[in-house]
């Protein structure tokens, strides 16, 4: 069998998110259902980032097992020509046998985008959340900052969450300024559900001013989910890129 | 009554064209609903360009007559508030009351962009239109400006069009090409139904090699549909702007 391991953009706009759901529209179940029709054999994905409903991927990665000999070339170009315009595959390589693209990650980039324009283009406004009102750019990127390095990130997550640990480490942390537009980049071992829209939320408050850039260290200390910002919306967010050890 | 002219941009993939039709989603459509029930008064617009099933916006002009003493800021906030994401109204001003947004067009520019990457990014995708294979894009080129000038385009509309005069200028015909992407730039004084990308599908054909790009001339002055190339797909096309006399 070979162990074949996906590079994917999509659109999350149509999507009730990456992972496979019974009767609705899924990015997992999309793809599976092509590459099982092209290879005449059932596959199965692993993605590495669950991403939400209406959450895009520009570099989101899975595997799955094949006994197809097909050529990589040819299952990304056969599987492009099945898929819908929301969904690419960007690339295509053989991996190890033990790759796994969800539990070999090494870190993940995420992008949050807010435009403050009044009017949003609307061939941008897919990909953006807008949000109204000055926002206090300085004291949003003194927030940023305060999230750096090894916390417990319990504010910041579903408290039904199911995971008991919730010590992620973030090492980039980055606002910048582009005319209307703010990007929010984070990179990180690995994310707790809803937590990087949760952390935009949150520097979303510190902006309006509603929330103290200082007061950020309470919150993460605090460990409860009533402290921090609201989930910002799913539009806003691109998984930007997986990273993996050299090897793979 | 006040006269008022709106820009307008609108991604046009949801929608059955510009042009108010009974049990269709329309942009004139949902422009007329939701400026109707802003106002409490029928609004009933005129549109620059009607735009067919598809074609996209960044400029488009349109004006309506209004009782409402509402000031302009607080209509284009107010209706962007309430407009789907993929329309915008981008501004809006007072107009002479004899002006009329198709009648009064002195000319408009359209954009036809092609992307020759084998996975275009589903975030660009519903703006441009896949070729595949090798395009001569020097012989492109020398076609595009063969369209340049005063000519007679009944071989690049519809047999059945109902319009007599079939004469239009073209002022720019440009290509430009940026990394995988070709950019078709076309502004005349008025285009004929399906005109842009009937001429858009010719270009493609003598890219392709499979029509001289000498033979653009002949196919003008045959004003037979049949020698022309097919339609180019409709999510290539943007209409950028429509130009007035300064006064409007």
């Amino acid at each position: 069998m070979r162990n074949l391991k996906l590079v994917v953009a999509y659109v999350g706009t149509r999507y009730a998110g990456w992972q496979l759901q019974p009767d609705r529209p899924t990015i997992q179940g999309v793809l599976e259902e092509r590459i099982g029709r092209m290879l005449q054999e059932p596959a199965r994905l692993a993605g590495a980032g669950r991403t939400d409903a209406g959450v895009h991927a520009r570099g989101q990665v899975a595997n799955f097992r094949t006994a197809s000999r097909i050529p990589l070339e040819g299952l990304v170009r056969g599987l492009n020509a099945r898929l819908p315009i929301d969904i690419v595959v960007l690339g295509a390589q053989e991996a190890p046998d033990s790759f796994h693209a969800r539990a070999d990650a090494r870190g993940k980039e995420y992008r949050y985008t807010i435009e403050r324009s009044e009017s949003v283009s609307p061939f941008d406004a897919p990909y953006v959340a807008p949000v109204r009102g000055p926002l206090d750019v300085a004291a949003m990127r003194v927030a940023a900052e305060h999230l750096l390095g090894t916390h417990d990130f319990t504010s910041f997550c579903p408290v039904a969450s199911p995971i008991e640990d919730k010590v992620r480490t973030v090492s980039v942390s980055d606002l910048r300024e582009d005319g209307t537009r703010l990007e929010y980049r984070i990179v990180g071992e690995g994310f707790l559900r809803h937590m990087v829209r949760t952390l935009a939320g949150t520097l979303i408050l510190v902006g309006h001013g509603r929330l103290d850039a200082g007061s950020i260290p309470h919150i993460i200390s605090a460990r409860d989910r009533r402290r921090a910002g609201p989930v910002a919306p799913a539009r806003g967010l691109i998984l930007e890129r997986v990273f993996y050890e050299e090897a793979t």
